[in-house]
């Protein structure tokens, strides 16, 4: 199956990615942004090769120890690009790069430039803080991904001489070790998948169920150095607390949490292991039912960027990082594989409209690592247990894992858009454009909807014969309280299971399969467990959570509250606001200052209508104050 | 002025201090409290003395570099208690105590245990982080305690020399230099009263003066040795932005802040400064005005222990530490003494009745050091950014700072409760007890009350003579919405100033003049500004901050709110509850839980009876949750 992405709102998304997002990270990586943190990724890989070829190098590495991951990450964007619009320009820069991380790469097939260029001798002696496993991970992920958009197999070649080397460490020669950031063994899935040779699965395998042992305190134990002293007792941190089929929450580091569980479930998909797909129910539910904030953001806390306990979901402490968002979309992606159940759609919904999208500027210049709930300027990013939290999107990071990932992602939404399986065509989220179904489906199928702007879907049906006999199961979303199936203007005959409406027929160019999905902006309460949220309310239409922002609520949204009877009204489309959005009106009191800092007179109220935006849309015009979860009054 | 406390609310204090928290602290100073942290406080001072006597010692230094400071505020605790009430044992363990520290004193004066053991070379080397004068200082107020209360000067003795020998060396000798940790401007200003040398208040004033320069970041480049790699360039937490006259913000390590505005505002009274009065009201403002809990409480952040930003109060991650509260107060103490103003002994009466008073376990064995506005067992004390917010108060702290501060506090809170100043004698807080005015007034004034239970204070009259001629100033608190005030059962005629009510008469022994302050429960409303409090509601009742434990209301909070229209009714004062309280009531909401962790159904609420008790009781009834600030419905 390909789904081509075409027009719509993720069309327009692409369009920005190709014309803007990949060439300015390209820029970044390359220390061409003025005023931007310096990247130096690409260098490294100079330096590393000019190592290789002369026994020295003219200049050092710098940067993250998983440095190389960024060059990686915008190659695997970049590659989606050049599979949806060929560009020769971009195509031979790319070329060019990966033929320098070729000669980056060590005879016997090892790839990492921190060790090549920096500590040649340290190889594989620390893998709880060295990420050279993640590094390996994101260049297979580039790898698939160049080899099956452009049809070049040499960065693929690259990194199976790699992986073959981590397989003769891990697998042959049986050298104990796992990785500290998890992402190799999703990355080793896709490589198996990308080529039918069983040992990168094994090699994956291996990884996972390794894990949760105290390899991590032996190998400090042995290795006489340190990136960050890092403690292995910090097992939650390392998502090692307990071997993967054992863990009963979702703790630490959310990003190689969500990481780890895409590598196990995707690995449950082909072994049908009843315990792993256990596990991965297990922390699919700990994390969407206990700990992700209603932006589909997880990890609460900076400290560890990690997950805390049940229900501690601070709105303006949030980590909230948009990799742990996009993990999650991993995780939910392959959940689907295992099992066909729309929640897993939903949630992944939920966090790609919200956080992920969130995480970018409008402009595709600026990126968020963090997503807070709510910003209060001369607060955010300047209190000391808030100054994670910035209020404006920066140029770049140091630390620089989210952008490029949002560029991937965005840049290969259809991948997470439908699935086939058998002659079933599921559709999860509601994108823009054509599913190539092949000989599987006997046809193409047209997918035509503005949402998330509005709330029609329609499938359209390109047999190759007369006729394509298959079944269209679109994902009926929890959120929509009225949603219509219509074939052809009439209800369609369909069998609701699990989230998914079944429709199945021979389809013929003449049909149109239409959802109607229920678009009236609704009312949204959090669990009374969630302390931050006790007597808020937050408004959804469709898949988006919407904010108040002080630039269209007279300068301050603190003073605002919700009428506990208020009814949210979505206003027009309007195609200059943000990049063109609806906007959310509700009814709410304006509450008058105290007299002091605390008053034992209730202060006057005025009646207002408060003006919402789409929580993606947030900080792109200045600093100002920003709220999702609204208090009623 | 003496004031004997005697019977009423913190009669029964000074009786819990006297019984149970003086000998419990004791013993935890010696190390006797089983599955307590150890202290090594007293045992220090052995190793030191033997240090001096032989050149050697058997044991070693434990502890914090300012465990000194604890046994010299446990001194002073002591003091009062044998001001109060003679006892002969513990006179004679206290005295075995001061011989200790004596023989623990150099030839030349100086005074540290942890130098003296284990640092002898480096005294004096590192002000930033090694607290010697921050001890000395401790030392220096129990040392004028004891003498003042018992008639003892031995310490005294030993503490002038100490501060001879900081004379000497600051102030002769010119060498450079102020404490990382102010505490000891505030000391030598108490031992310039206690002395009449001049010399003392001249080595405040070079230490206040001085602050506020690049002194630390010379040391730290010259010194060669780090406690704990404080950073020279972190000016704000050892308040070293400015120098003191021009600082605009109260910033910083909180108790610091109020340590130093303390010593900054009794060297204002003595020398008028008008630069340094400002300086002072503007750091009242500061704090009080824009940085300072409903309780009281000061200091929003753990990470340095310090204020953050205006309004930045979070009431689960507040870091609210005991010692500030207190610091608060001593600070209010002298501004009153700079000028009467009835705001400055409302906010030392809200510390004291509120985050003071919660520092202690009610039978006095337990106390918090962080004294955070909502609890949820299972996240608070856990959750990273909370793991300071413990839910349930410790046996003893490694870093013991706060408990024994709490035992000088109540132990001297008739210093607090009035202020003579001429013939006026001056009403802060409302203390049953009796003041000794001697001739300054012409003989004593008695204070009978039960506050804060109930609300009439009655001030009766012990004339030398047939009569004093003098002016009682009531303090009028701004939180009574009507207060009367009678004379002999009639409204006494008075003049009101700055929250004072001046009533000057020939006072006989029949006269009675009664304050009648309005106990009516109130709901108190927070700032705008205040994020963390937008939509809800406090209780108060006179001084009182109340909060609702599970305990109380079916084992849970958060899914409590108050009524918007709801009049919170105070119940009958209980002798069995909490040591003796009145509860109080309001009309609220139960809301059922909702399906799942975010729903678009509104859940049903259920009217119900929220019951409050006063927040300085909470956690003595187990593992509950607590929230003083409610959500409104």
């Amino acid at each position: 199956m390909k789904y081509e992405v075409c027009g719509g709102f993720f069309g327009r998304y692409q369009e920005l990615v190709r014309d803007v997002v990949i060439p300015y990270q390209e820029k970044a990586l390359l220390d061409e942004i003025p005023d931007a943190e310096k990247s130096h990724a690409v260098e490294n890989f100079r330096q590393a090769a000019q190592m290789l070829r002369e026994g020295h190098c003219d200049g050092a590495f710098y940067g993250m120890v998983f440095q190389d991951s960024d060059v990686a990450k915008w190659l695997e964007a970049a590659a989606y690009s050049l599979g949806a619009h060929p560009d020769e320009a971009l195509a031979a820069r790319c070329d060019a790069i990966i033929d320098l991380i070729g000669q980056a790469q060590h005879p016997d097939g090892y790839l990492n430039t921190y060790f090549t260029v920096k500590e040649p001798k340290r190889r594989w002696t620390n893998l709880q803080e060295a990420h050279e496993l993640y590094c390996a991970g994101h260049m297979i992920e580039a790898a698939v991904a160049y080899a099956q958009e452009t049809g070049k197999t040499k960065l693929l070649d690259i990194m199976r001489r790699m992986a073959d080397h981590m397989y003769m460490r891990f697998v042959e020669e049986n050298v104990p070790g796992y990785p500290g950031h998890p992402e190799v063994e999703l990355a080793l899935m896709r490589l198996y998948h990308a080529t039918g040779d069983a040992r990168y699965m094994e090699l994956a395998r291996c990884f996972i169920d390794r894990r949760g042992t105290d390899y991590f305190a032996k190998e400090a134990a042995t290795r006489g150095w340190t990136l960050w002293n890092m403690s292995a007792e910090d097992r939650e941190y390392a998502q090692n607390v307990a071997p993967v089929r054992e863990a009963q929450d979702a703790v630490g580091h959310a990003v190689r949490a969500v990481y780890l569980y895409t590598g196990m479930a995707a690995l449950a998909v082909q072994t049908g292991d009843e315990t792993l797909i256990e596990a991965c129910r297990r922390m699919w539910r700990s994390v969407t039912e206990r700990r992700m904030y209603v932006t589909g953001a997880i990890g609460s806390c900076y400290e560890g960027e990690a997950f805390t306990k049940d229900y501690h979901l601070p709105n303006d402490a949030a980590y909230a990082e948009t990799c742990a968002a996009i993990g999650l979309i991993f995780f939910g992606r392959q959940m689907l594989l295992l099992e066909r159940d729309g929640r897993y759609a939903d949630e992944m919904e939920r966090a790609l409209y919200n956080c992920v999208l969130a995480g970018m500027q409008l402009d595709g210049r600026r990126f968020f690592y963090v997503n807070p709930l709510e910003v209060v300027p001369g607060v955010s990013g300047e209190a000391a247990p808030l100054r994670h939290a910035l209020p404006q999107r920066p140029k770049w990071y140091g630390c620089a894992c989210c952008p490029p990932n949002v560029a991937r992602l965005l840049g290969s939404i259809g991948q997470y858009a439908a699935q086939v399986e058998g002659n079933v065509l599921y559709s999860h989220l509601y994108v823009s454009g054509r599913v190539q179904g092949g000989d599987t489906l006997g046809g193409d199928v047209e997918v035509e909807t503005a949402y998330p702007d509005e709330g029609t879907v329609r499938y359209r049906f390109r047999p190759k014969a007369d006729a394509m006999r298959m079944t269209l199961a679109v994902r009926m979303p929890a959120w929509s309280r009225e949603t219509r199936l219509l074939l052809n203007g009439q209800p369609a005959e369909c069998r609701v299971e699990r989230g998914y409406a079944y429709v199945e027929r021979a389809f013929t160019a003449q049909d149109c399969l239409e959802l109607c999905l229920d678009m009236a902006p609704r009312c949204v309460y959090a669990s009374n467990d969630v302390a931050a949220d006790n007597g808020r309310v937050a408004f959804m239409r469709g898949p988006l959570v919407y904010c108040a922002e002080g630039v269209d609520n007279g300068g301050a949204v603190l003073d605002l509250r919700a009428r506990m009877d208020a009814v949210p009204e979505a206003l027009a489309f309007d195609p200059q606001l943000l990049g063109g959005c609806a906007p959310m009106r509700v009814d709410g009191w304006r509450v008058a200052p105290t007299e002091g800092l605390y008053s034992a007179r209730r202060p006057e109220r005025t009646p207002c209508r408060i003006q919402l935006v789409p929580y993606y849309t947030w900080g792109n015009r200045g600093l100002t104050q920003m709220r999702v979860w609204m208090p009623e009054m």
